[in-house]
């Protein structure tokens, strides 16, 4: 296998974008990332997409997508893995250039989720569960990550303050991100007195529907030393999944997949949990990232509420979690986030991250996950 | 890149499977590939599914059929290309066996096309063309494909009676494939006066609505050599786009995906057309069998209906085209059609196919496209 780097990203703001079609957010994304790459050829394209045939009546990305960005006859995929689309699609992108079957690869995420009304948006999201038992009985993402809330705070002793807490960290990193959805911070109060949604979880716990894309260009090592940019390899690429349903599971706090998949990506990678010097992690809800931060080894399991009260999770602190602002304030477009994720890491271990820049940071980690976890994929990303 | 094979095959009945699940029509497909390829190990899934989030209401295909197949933590991923997703799931799967990413790798392709009623199940087959264009403006497949017909009726003297051959030759072939959902003959005038759907295009020009799966599993070559079943390679793969609204194409009768997709997988396996023993093509309507044949380059631009009439695709003629009763007679639930494409070849390959099998075949074809050709996969496979 070919070693494989990133030579380009892209993205836009994100947001509630009325005036702009699913195939409009895409290109001028795409068009962002190529520019940043300053190549003028694609030999193929993935794209990650959870539900475009739900939110918006359009399946065959790959095709509509490679027509409207002006590349007629390209090879384009779509896959998907729920809300892990985009981190899937930056697998088998990773997959496809390390095979040496093609060379300059796109791998982009997109979603278009504010077309349908709250209800529905709910059902779509909601095709990530298991829809015979869970769906039947009417349980969507909210309740199920309040299950997994309420089984963490009664047996690790999680304080209903330290999952608020992972919300103003996140809001204070997206505070300094131009392209989120909510760039600006918000106070432990607003969090601890926004409305309930599924109990103990509350508005302010939850990531947001957004539209939005987010765009990578992948190339072999050799060709990307010869562009100007410095140069990110991809170094671990890890994936796993676990049983759909949260019921199935032993135990309804750990994610498996999360682990799994960290593992083999570490390993690959060659790399200790403690050589990594920042994350971009999947806190779709904020005890997601309680149980992220555990099923990675930041922490000892049960500790990720304690950890984010202490600061370990902050962009000073030892593990910095999701400097881009994260689910919560950046905004999720599902199929996007994935690849959102690497476009982060790359700019921080560029040095171009601005205000939010985590200082020396030469490793980074993704972490992208489906459902309540049915499925995850994580990626190390190293600066050469 | 390694060279790789096809070590099991699996299909099981198709039709109206009223009483079985999505998941379980996939699992019951699935272990009958793991028992043809006498192997108890997987390191990989691809899924190709078109739309099971519109079809039954369920995304995250890689988590719940990796577990209901008993292989959690599996690393499963779910593909799309419209009704080309199985064919894609295959080019992707044998990607990451060529990579030396995993060794044993599933790739199977799933519809449950049955739980919606006609109109409903029109509307998300429909997400496969451009939803914003031709959906918007009220087309439906059938409309489409019968623009193509006419078009190539006018231009080319192509008849009414060499679309409906077509037909009578893939019911005369599915007869003897007792998988099929109609495994019986239709004659020529049973085609010519049945209910019209689309001028010129009548009920039985079209290719049915299908529950179904298929599954195949690769390996590198020099794992398949130490199984017991006869050695069937990949040699090539090709995968291309084309713009996915049919008004935005020079030329509607002209399938400009299929040639580039099949121009790449001949150009990899060092073989030219002439070379290929069989074909398995995507004959959703009688009319792109006919556009299919011509885009391959088994006949000239505009003579793939006078061809089918002078008997040339049939089983025994020069070049046999869909012996396995094809889209048409065998049905088509849209994912699961490009694998259940490949299981046909190889069962050929190894002279399994009882009484439609063809003499001498060696080298075989798969031609899936997805839309009116928005985008196409091909793949050339061989006897060792």
């Amino acid at each position: 296998m070919r070693d494989v780097a990133i030579i380009g990203v892209g993205m836009a703001k994100w947001g509630e974008l009325w005036e702009k079609s699913l195939r409009q957010i895409f290109v001028e994304t795409a068009l962002n990332a190529l520019d940043d790459a300053g190549v003028d050829r694609l030999d193929a394209m993935y794209v990650g997409s959870m539900s475009s045939g739900l939110f918006v009546g359009q399946e065959h990305l790959g095709s509509l997508l490679a027509d409207y960005l002006g590349q007629k006859a390209l090879p384009a995929a779509r896959v998907e893995s729920a809300c892990a689309s985009g981190g899937l699609a930056l697998r088998l992108g990773f997959i496809d250039v390390a095979s040496g079957m093609n060379d300059v690869v796109m791998v982009a995420g997109v979603e278009k989720m504010t077309d349908l009304n709250p209800n529905e948006a709910t059902y779509a999201l909601g095709t990530a569960a298991d829809q015979e038992y869970e769906g039947y009985h009417g349980i969507t993402f909210p309740g199920l990550y309040a299950l997994i809330a309420r089984a963490h705070m009664e047996r690790y002793g999680t304080t209903r303050k330290q999952l608020a807490m992972v919300a103003v960290k996140n809001h204070e990193n997206g505070a300094l991100n131009p392209l989120a959805q909510f760039p600006f911070k918000i106070s432990l109060e607003a969090v601890l007195n926004s409305p309930l949604v599924a109990d103990p979880l509350r508005v302010l716990d939850c990531s947001p529907i957004t539209d939005g894309a987010a765009a990578v260009i992948l190339a072999p090592v050799e060709l990307a030393k010869k562009l100007q940019k410095p140069v990110v390899k991809i170094i671990g690429s890890g994936h796993a999944t676990d049983s759909i349903a949260l019921a199935q599971r032993k135990d309804i706090t750990w994610l498996e997949s999360t682990y799994q998949a960290a593992k083999k990506a570490l390993a690959m990678a060659g790399k200790k949990i403690e050589d990594v010097n920042l994350f971009e992690v999947h806190d779709c809800f904020t005890i997601a990232e309680i149980c992220v931060i555990e099923a990675l080894g930041l922490v000892e399991k049960g500790k990720g509420g304690q950890a984010v009260e202490a600061g370990l999770t902050r962009v000073d602190g030892r593990f910095p979690v999701n400097p881009s602002g994260g689910l919560k304030a950046k905004g999720h477009p599902v199929g996007a986030t994935g690849v959102a994720q690497a476009v982060e890491i790359v700019k921080q271990l560029r040095g171009e991250a601005g205000p939010r820049q985590v200082k020396g940071a030469r490793i980074g980690l993704t972490q992208n996950m489906g459902g309540t976890g049915g499925s995850s994929v994580v990626h190390v990303l190293a600066a050469e």
